[in-house]
């Protein structure tokens, strides 16, 4: 590849990717585009701005963009409808946020005439993976500077004495290191690195930033109503809201009662175990609901089968591969399945818990004229019952007699 | 078939498995066998000899056993191996001890010469199918009788008036009909039924009978500490423990601290929704221990095979295909996996809630010099995840680099 | 269920559905309905009609129709998208017409005011599962007559007697026994029962009537190439042909050059083993092609995603669950998979054996620049494959780091 | 990584190999180990030896093996087992191949005091992964090397000067390029490159070597027996066989009868598509012979299940990942499954084509009792199928229900 000329750099304005886009500026020598987005994760943005203008960047270089709606509607929603857990219990806060950055990285190098995108995750993460593969999946020839893989900066002494070298603003609580590191949107809140590399040892309270402690969450719980439709959540208590305003208002609630915390050792792709401290509150809250209202308004057969490719779609969002076509599949799949995940799902939080109390659906498929210990009417029949288990036993009484012909 | 001549019944010394032990001698003027095992059900079995004697059976025929052991050992702790949970949530408490007491029966029934089984399943359950497909898988020529898909006793004013004229003594308290069914044993307690028929109504409290409400749990939380090997729990803080008395303890833990309600609407094998109220206390503190656990012993290829192989084995379970070819190979697979599943994990039990908060192992695969943000010295090369994410990438790229040829 | 006043039946014009013409008016005493499809079984459609009315069915309930286009279009081609083998052999030719006779029988009782519908198939197959299900699946409400599960007519002699008192005529070749049973349609041929009953024993030529042998099939191969859009076949040697059209000519091709042949030991969905001669020739051929033009068209992902689903899908099929939840979702996920799957594929047919010889397509994903043995011009940089081991690796070093570790 | 001192070689005796060992020893300065094995190429082993004396390897550092039976008996029929095929249609002859010789190169190393291995595959291809991946999984601490990798003998021009320069004997039929590369072992031969790079061309003649061409195989079919133990081909027209005679003598079978050729397009692991032409007449046969036993010996449960993974049981080999726990998972499924596939199929072999004509077993659980057309002695009920069918049916009646109901 020939070196990039115009590069769009995913620039949150804080320090690290400060001494990136500068970085870029004098070992690229090349023009830097930088986009920063409102996912959620609760700073201003404005200040973004300011420092990159500060650090050269032309005002119609700086792409600043509140992306929360789309995040929630196109991203976090269609995974939500899978269920999806990643190794049994983490909601891929992270994970998808990835490709909808990329996307708008590549969307404004096509805008801006850029041969080149640019990020700031290190080289033993998977968010790399994710941001790249994004990124060659929707424009196969653009060029990925990730500079954690590549410059000599390998110390916190040498980031910082760049940044000095290249005026650099450093805030003062930046000059020590952080205890650990965090990723925040509107999904989740992710801790990991440095106090918590053993896994052995309990993560610190202060590491928790998102919700309140159970012990400390409200004595008497709280009961909240969940309004679906087509398998997305629409409203909370009868009051219908956009998707991150849904998404919001569950954080809220989840942060209240505590609710979404998750100590956990995860698998990454690049082939290495890690630690992390999770704090998924609405997401939590979310889930619950969604398998709450397909209880009642899914068919056995649909259900098994989205269980049982659930781990496949997780792993996908996990290891990057949004933009693939097997993902793309399973989505039709899902998507499918969720035409009558419609009505409403009551939950009760309470210290750190969050519990299923009833459902309600014109599209249900509960029929208690079937399943009643009263006179059913003749809604079912007990006498089909035998037949149905003659014939599932039939293979089994085979096998059984031929292991007993073989014994005697 | 012809008639039974003798016929072994699961007895558990109540007013409906009496009325049958009766009706077998009437309807079908066979000899009667009783098995009356215990499960943990936390009944005393000793009045169901006393019964059972009443109704005239021989005391060579009455059988009375203590399976806790067998039943944890041989059927709860391989089935957790698999972290098997019945769509998503429920984790199969009922359907789990079903082929123990299928396989008691028929052993007894070879013992004694008895050419038939039979039990108290009505035929619009699970629990039917659970009997019987175990039954015949283990003596194909066994006959198996369900007298709730045979008499005519279909109303508790008919079952009452049998059981007066047959001189079967009614408890005062089984006059009124109970407001839900239950079933218990060691793993849990399900109650369904009545009350709980409509699944847009919450529970009531009564319903929970094996756990204080989390509300009513201790405001402080508590610590303990798992031990496992191969896969299987075998020590509470730090105290070797058989695994019948692991499990006692730890619903013990569970109970005082309200863990593991969960009131769930389920697809049953027979065609229909059910809803149901589970208290799975010491189940659902292991299934977290073992997650925990295997957080660090597991390889990400196993786990994932695991993960995608676990609806299915469930649905066995659940669908009572225990003794079946392909529930043994998904064991024979979930077992080989296990080999390494040994250490020790602590969790925080607080109000309805179970964390894991820590993990450790000789037999961990976590690598923290490979993960640190510090220094690695050279554990793990950052380069490598260029290639890495290349060629993962190339066939994205192909594919995209086709969707631009094409619209040109 | 009350007594059905309105019939429609699946009545093909033989004898056996001519009987239970017949024994639905004299034992349901019910009007009777004939539908009769043209599925390219091969047979005249208008014999049925003068049967149907000689035995007393009005002329305004007589349907006699031509669906081939609808069977290949709606059902053959869907399937083959999946590649769908069951049991990684069969073809599922009997399974995929079922489905569409009952949606006519469902639709026609709708438009004559009928209340149920009858079948001809056995308590032994698979068949009456299929069209049951699929009844019940398109109107809940309606009533299925299966007269084999019902009757007493278990001999060849009672069904002649009953035949010849209410004066059905029985074709000459029809009063002996036929030496085994069959079944056809555009797809395929099946035969099964009496002389094949025994599967250690080969199948007697003369079972074979829809190829010629391979023996004796041309002594010269021959090549063509069928042409595919998004999955579905469109043209043969560049002539343009619709569904039925094109498998009609395949079945030509492939009855000529002994294609097709299988002689198989299946599952039943009923529990049992059955042994079956298949002959598919134009299914075969198709099959071979469509896996070539996917070789070249379909990403790796999307292929082994399919793959992995197709053993479900098949078996769906082949249980009679086509119009189910779990099936929809499915070949929505298959579907989204073909949106690419266009070209050409040339194959060679000689006695027996169809290979695949070349394939192209503008949708082509092979890139001869990156596979070449030659020079490649930087399309494939191979030291990004060192970086893509070492990760790939890494969770094994892990791996067999622990077991040194442990063995010290 | 340090410099490694002493190096294990896969070492062929022919001119690429021979210049790789001349590399090692200028470019690396170290000790080469040569190890040469008898798959079942067919190829003379001891002039390999003179070769390697040649370049001034200690005869000590010689190894020369025949790993035939190991090869069959521990790789090529534990995959057999699971009815392995890559991408629907691929024997996997390469993949199976190299993990023993990782494992024998591993071995050698421990045994000379070596720390370093070395292969002859290039940087474009699979077999790379395979090598390394298996290397990696029984040794973490070893070295691979890598030449194709490394070098920049990039031309065959360089390659020849190179060889020329350190007296490296050319062959004169290796001075001009091969028109293709070939790989063989007792299970197959596999051509790639060249001549076949356009897959939309087809293979010319020259390339097949291993079999006839079907045209040219005898006029007449020829039947042949195979025995099978527990899963695995024991004997031939009742003649005992070790593995590697076993497979040796349907390598004849095939090739005299034209079996087992395929022209394929496949996905590599390293992301884009190759052509290959496979040749693999006994396995062809052998597969075969697989699932007949299987149809008649193997229950419907254990059988869909083994279906179900097969296709990632086949990436796993594919893939290079023999020696890891999800294949050794999946491998204890499959062995399990395998306990009572003993007997005998008969196979017809003409002009390509094998086909199953019988099959026999004392652990067969077909039943003719059961499946008969003729009376059957109550060995089945048909009436059992109606309730089979309405519990089937119950779920698919709801959904009908609900989606009339929403309609009106």
């Amino acid at each position: 590849m020939s070196a990039p000329k115009k590069v769009v750099l995913a620039y949150s304005g804080g320090l690290d990717t400060s001494i990136i886009l500068k970085w870029l500026q004098t070992e690229y020598g090349c023009e830097v585009v930088t986009f920063t987005a409102d996912l959620g994760q609760g700073e201003e943005l404005e200040p973004a701005r300011k420092k990159a203008e500060m650090l050269g960047i032309k005002p119609e270089n700086i792409f600043i963009e509140d992306v929360r709606e789309e995040f929630v509607r196109d991203f976090v929603f269609p995974m939500f409808r899978a269920n999806a857990l990643y190794e049994g219990e983490y909601l891929l806060g992270t994970s998808i946020a990835r490709p909808l950055i990329s996307k708008r990285l590549v969307e404004i190098a096509a805008e801006t005439g850029a041969d080149a995108v640019s990020h700031g995750a290190t080289g033993k993460g998977n968010d790399q993976v994710r941001f790249e593969l994004a990124a060659y999946a929707l424009n196969p020839d653009i060029t990925v500077i990730a500079p954690w893989r590549e410059w000599d900066l390998s110390s916190r002494t040498k980031l910082l004495e760049f940044a000095e070298q290249h005026q650099i603003p450093i805030a003062k609580d930046k000059r020590g290191e952080a205890p650990f590191s965090v990723d925040a949107n509107l999904l989740h809140t992710s801790s990991e690195g440095k106090v918590l590399e053993d896994p052995a040892e309990a993560a610190p309270d202060y590491v928790y930033q998102r919700t309140v402690a159970p012990e400390d969450a409200p004595d008497t719980p709280e009961i909240i109503t969940i309004g679906f439709e087509k398998g997305d959540a629409v409203s909370i208590n009868g009051e219908a809201m956009s998707p991150a305003t849904i998404l919001t208002a569950l954080n809220d609630y989840g942060r209240k009662h505590g609710i979404g915390r998750l100590d956990f050792v995860e698998n990454r792709f690049v082939g290495m175990k890690s630690r992390g401290v999770y704090e998924t509150p609405g997401g939590t809250i979310l889930l619950q609901a969604h398998r709450g209202i397909e209880q009642i308004t899914l068919d056995s057969g649909a259900g098994h089968l989205k269980d049982s490719i659930m781990p496949r779609y997780a792993e996908l969002i996990y290891n990057g591969f949004w933009y693939s076509p097997e993902r793309e599949m399973l989505q039709a799949l899902i998507d499918k399945s969720q035409e009558h995940v419609t009505g409403t799902v009551t939950l009760k939080l309470y210290k750190g818990s969050v519990f299923t109390v009833a459902r309600d659906s014109d599209h249900s498929l509960y029929s208690e004229a079937h399943v009643t210990f009263e006179e059913d009417a003749g809604a079912y029949n007990q006498e089909d019952a035998a037949g149905f288990i003659q014939l599932n036993a039939l293979r089994l009484k085979l096998l059984a007699a031929r292991d007993r012909r073989l014994k005697d």
